[in-house]
């Protein structure tokens, strides 16, 4: 089978040429891309590529949620009516959180059963990344949305990251199950439960502190979308701050600076272990397409990461594994008894 | 006038000794120590410093609320005492925050009009250190209570790291006022409008996201006891595991070895700089004397640190100046009218 992706390029800062020709990487690899900008700035489609005119983007305004509904012809609507279609399996968009998520809910909308979407994101840590969810789609949320969360983590760990049997963890102050707010301890004895029921799509671990997020004992860390966008943020900024701070004293001294230079190319690897663009970017689970968002920044190369994941998420089948995980651990939303399921109604939800 | 710290010993990981050490190193420098331990394990006092024999300790309980109770001869409750009577002007105690939490709400009491007591830190960043509260004393707060949290962090900064007018920030998921927890966005309003009425005590900058805790645009960073917990030890584990990655770069082959050694001195400067011990340990505030806890680990370079800054918290009266701007902001907490204030009832607070 041959997997179709739809990709946005009206957000990227590289601009749509950058994106297309992360296309045209993809799909030397197999994968057929439909990319959505303006054609103008892309130029001539490579193989395997097709190109669909779409210059309007509304990436950069402040009210994506508007926007989607103000804005059917924009990049970001077609190319999530694409695959709310069927013209196309899976949703890459880069730049925007806000308005991916908007467009997704608005077109793709929530795969059934499923309390609300969340963002997850591959956190690149040496030696493997841990996927953390949610990091920025719901700054409150109930314990119920939190084992689901769980689940859908788990669901992309295994297909799109390799992950045979991920050891999940609910991020808190302290390891003991009493730990945290009452809505995580309840989460925490919910999921327990649950887990139970479906030994195949994950292994709760319990409760980890900040200091483990780092240490290798968990492949998928849950939170909630404000506690998990501060500590998304505050690594990169952790990160960013250190690494500058070992390039300001490898430049401190001409002594210095002759061991910075003679470590440069041991020092370079590690930058590319930690590069953020190897597992794509952001992935917004809990709809019924996968959506992969690559951070606006990236160049071809992460662009081209996000539809190959994305393909990889189709071909594993990332949301029918999602659906089977929480059906078999009773985790599903369940429809008033006598009305109809509200599960599709897009909540309201906090742009990351 | 000279200040009087009592200590307690009972929790340090490098034994007893290796604080009544550091508090002869605080002594030398005009402070006068009452270190609260085994005596046999301290032996003979410097000068200076008292030793007060006090064998049992509860740093290691796992239900320090009840063992405060249950061991009134414990050094912390000894330590915690004699503050509450007089005889000491400020607490430090090494190793265990739930204890000493425990036995400061027991003894020492929370101050007039303080909702709740909040543990901040001042967190090494490279440049100056970043005050960060509550990092762990209160799982879910109200709007009122990060109010206070910001003026008291603001008044620790002041008097005890020398920040002349502290900029503080609100730790949230987007700098826009209306982004986060509703808890947070009520107390961003908030603390809007106290602010103003105390230009003194601080400057209130508003949010701040996760990437900017150590770009150094706050002096301050204000946040629940939950986030902050996992915030400040997130931060803990990707430094480790970053600075980790950097030494085993440095082995990775010869030529990186030999850039290594060349880079050991300035990369040596750099972990001076973010030296935990420096900044003394963590901060107890919202009581009636101040409080100062040292990671159990620390050498008597970390507790002589902690001491000192504790005696320079009570030479600015960084008590008596977290009650004025509170009370110039228009935040201490109002008795009931008609009914005595409850204002000295311990609440049940999370051990951190």
């Amino acid at each position: 089978m041959t997997v179709t992706v739809a990709v946005d390029a009206g957000g990227a800062d590289l601009g749509a040429a950058e994106v297309a020709a992360g296309a045209a990487i993809a799909a030397e690899r197999g994968v057929r891309v439909r990319v959505f900008g303006d054609a103008r700035l892309i130029g001539p489609a490579a193989p395997g590529v097709e190109i669909v005119d779409a210059p309007v983007s509304i990436a950069k305004v402040p009210d994506p949620a508007s926007a989607v509904r103000a804005a059917p012809q924009s990049s970001i609507v077609q190319a999530a009516r694409a695959v709310a279609a069927g013209d196309a399996d899976a949703l890459v968009s880069g730049g925007s959180t806000g308005a991916a998520l908007a467009a997704s809910l608005f077109e793709i909308k929530r795969a059934h059963g499923v309390y609300r979407p969340a963002l997850a994101i591959p956190v690149p840590v040496p030696g493997h990344p841990v996927t953390f969810v949610d990091v920025g789609a719901n700054a409150e949320v109930r314990s119920e949305h939190l084992v689901q969360f769980a689940f859908m983590g788990a669901a992309l760990a295994q297909v799109v990251l390799d992950v045979e049997r991920p050891r999940v963890a609910l991020l808190s102050n302290g390891v003991e199950p009493g730990k945290g707010t009452r809505t995580l301890v309840d989460a925490h004895r919910e999921l327990a439960h649950r887990a139970g029921d479906a030994p195949e799509a994950l292994e709760f671990i319990g409760n980890i502190e900040g200091t483990d997020f780092t240490s290798g004992v968990a492949d998928v860390v849950v939170t909630d979308g404000f506690t998990g966008n501060v500590a998304l943020k505050l690594m990169e900024g952790v990160s960013e701050t250190l690494l500058r701070a070992v390039r300001t004293a490898a430049t401190s001294s001409h002594r210095a600076k002759v061991g910075g230079l003679l470590l440069r190319r041991a020092l370079g690897e590690l930058r590319e272990e930690l590069d953020p663009e190897d597992p794509g970017g952001a992935y917004l689970l809990g709809l019924r397409g996968l959506v992969v968002v690559p951070h606006g920044r990236f160049t071809r190369r992460g662009f081209s990461q996000a539809i190959l994941r994305a393909a990889r998420g189709v071909e594993g089948d990332v949301i029918g594994r999602t659906h089977a995980a929480l059906a078999a651990a009773g985790a599903l939303r369940r429809p008033p008894s006598g009305r109809p399921s509200m599960s599709d109604a897009p909540d309201s939800v906090t742009s990351p």
